[in-house]
């Protein structure tokens, strides 16, 4: 068993094209025995979004502060706390904070994910190359 | 893509042997096409407490709210909102509520936890027979 707070883990910027005022912390990943899938926290700044992108993984989020939207294709939804959302396999999406606060939601993967592709849209829909 | 709200899932309570007070939301789970894990949110009342046991699969688990403890074995271990906990396969385990109001916390499992068997623990120690 491991316990730990949130507040104790580092937070890291992400530095993947297409994000903006993004930071994560790894809560919960393989290395620390994880068998099936990882745990992280992201925070949006006000006015940060994520990168929009799609990849074969899904993602399950929970969102803890903040208000944004989360985009799936060019149709926004709205996000709050307590909202849940699952990102299938292969959907294009972004998290976007539109509120004047942080926005911190939770993020799980599959570790099936490391090393996977993802492939960043630009605004102007067109794909880009796998960047990783 | 599936978007939804916390409170407008139903909870429901749980009729687990061993189980005082506890209620459970279904957040993700196969049967809303997740591939990997499933997210569910507990919902335990001052005094209640999950079942003492273990299987051989994983939680993490993220505290949302209220104060308790989790049991490994027969360590007791703090609780607070912000908490992240692994247990891992065949850990011993039990979230007991501490406080005043509820405690509330976010339990992912690995989809393939389904049909697989849980081991109640008595306060005594000993094992009772696989339940489900």
């Amino acid at each position: 068993m491991k316990v730990n707070n949130v507040a104790s883990i580092e937070q890291q910027p992400v530095d993947m094209e297409g994000a903006v005022g993004c930071k994560v912390r790894s809560l919960l990943s393989e290395s620390d025995g994880t068998p099936t899938f990882a745990m992280r926290q992201f925070e949006v700044a006000p006015g940060g979004h994520t990168p929009k992108h799609h990849h074969a993984y899904e993602h399950e989020v929970f969102v803890l502060e903040g208000t944004g939207t989360v985009l799936e294709g060019d149709v926004e939804h709205p996000l709050s706390a307590g909202d849940v959302v699952l990102v299938s396999p292969d959907d294009v999406h972004q998290f976007r904070n539109t509120g004047d606060g942080p926005l911190k939601f939770l993020c799980l993967i599959p570790n099936s994910a490391t090393g996977k592709s993802v492939t960043v849209v630009p605004e102007c829909g067109l794909d880009l190359p796998s960047k990783r």
